[in-house]
């Protein structure tokens, strides 16, 4: 038995405590200094065992529909006690978040460290399995990435500066709490990112509905790292060029598969070739 | 060369030839007896494409965006004269839909033939491939079965009556046309769909996190079936411990893959298995 944690009720939305939480849908938009909001009982969950864990990522404060705190007495515990816990009622939630909030639990985080990819890939360990994201702009797929990184148990997710933020609500939510387990590093073209997993003796394979070889031929390599790039055109033939390409197989004469199964599958088939799973 | 496609210019919104395509976003909520919408270039392409093939699907007219006429001319070359191509303005397109067609380009088709799980399951080849849907009531989770079966070339979706429309607009617009492609039925329970499968000599296999052997390893067998069920509370305990399970090796202590992409791992290792890649 766990004692009920202590909350703190929020009563007028523009309380300046629970400020962080105002508005989130449309300041989702917006950089926000390394701060991130967390959604939903699974992701809650990642940010307790993160902050715990004590490593890149910190909760500041927790936002949650009254009703739901009964029931998450186990979550709560979880997180320090100085760690603050706000309720409101659901109309006030409302106010505050500036839509209707289906699930009722937020949590405010912020990324307390952040790695280039260099410092990143010096501290994987001598076998290793990285995922790089080449200019993926879209949050869903940012998230899927993560999330598939997180199954499969890939070491690190390495992105470049055009890739977007996987803190942005909703990558954070589609990677289901992945983006708070999987490190990454987002910085750098991808040619910059490509010569530094070169250099530390990666593998690496480029993911393509063109690959030369099918992805359930790849020979494992102690160090192995997947180049993904955006659904629709894919990745640069500069990079498929240089590069082993690996390929999905498919019945003849179709679109290719969506970009997260995807990876999933490519994932799935390196992380098993190297005893991973 | 082919020669333009005469178009009709639609100036007002309430032309009764395009009323099919008028406020289709709160209208996909309701019945459409059997007729649907389809959207952008790639599902028109496999719209064509079903109409010229004369089985279940028949294209009854087309709706684009003045601007999209030109660059469309081998798509609209697909299609029978006697499907009439109606072109408006971004704002009378608008108008039309009742929101904003950032693509532009829509067609409305109906479903000819509607086949039960039975008559479906007794035209299959020798060597078969079935994806079952259990109970799946989420448009983005029947619309990725579809993408998926079409990806690994499965010859049928078998779903129950509980399960959602394929032809929903958004369903259909997440299978990129696999709805178009792959023969479906969807009614009776799932007990009586399974029933049919075993009659007619079907391997079953149901896809769970909990499933007792690893999908990789499952042994080919000329007729097999994949049961999928819901992401959050997965299949009925009743059929988990009925038929054999597969489970997909995973990372431990992690939250489960996305239904999509289990479902795409899933199905590419069978069909791999059966020959079929």
């Amino acid at each position: 038995m766990t004692a009920p944690r202590h909350v703190i009720r929020i009563e007028d939305p523009d309380d300046p405590r629970i400020a962080a939480f105002r508005s989130i849908r449309e300041r989702d938009l917006t950089g926000r200094e390394n701060r991130f909001i967390a959604e939903g009982t699974v992701v809650l969950r990642m940010l307790a065992a993160a902050h715990a864990r004590g490593g890149d990522f910190a909760a500041e404060k927790l936002l949650l529909l009254e009703n739901r705190v009964a029931g998450l007495a186990e979550e709560l515990a979880a997180f320090p006690p100085d760690v603050p816990v706000y309720v409101a009622s659901a109309s006030v939630l409302d106010a505050i978040a500036g839509f209707h909030l289906h699930r009722g639990v937020l949590a405010l985080g912020h990324r307390q460290t952040v790695a280039s990819p260099a410092d990143l890939i010096d501290r994987l360990p001598a076998s290793a399995l990285v995922v790089m994201a080449a200019g993926i702009s879209n949050h869903d797929n940012i998230g899927s990435i993560f999330r598939n990184a997180a199954a499969f148990g890939a070491d690190a997710v390495i992105m470049d500066a055009t890739s977007c933020d996987p803190l942005y609500r909703k990558a954070l939510r589609v990677s289901v709490g992945g983006v708070l387990k999987v490190p990454y590093a987002r910085s750098g073209s991808i040619e910059e990112n490509l010569s530094l997993l070169l250099q530390r003796g990666f593998e690496v394979w480029a993911l393509s509905p063109a690959g030369r070889a099918e992805v359930r031929t790849i020979a494992a390599a102690p160090r192995m790292a997947l180049i993904t790039g955006t659904e629709g055109s894919g990745l640069p033939s500069a990079i498929l060029d240089r590069f082993n390409t690996a390929r999905i197989a498919q019945a003849p004469g179709l679109d290719s598969l969506n970009a997260a199964t995807a990876t999933g599958i490519a994932l799935y088939e390196i992380a098993r070739a190297q005893g991973r799973l």
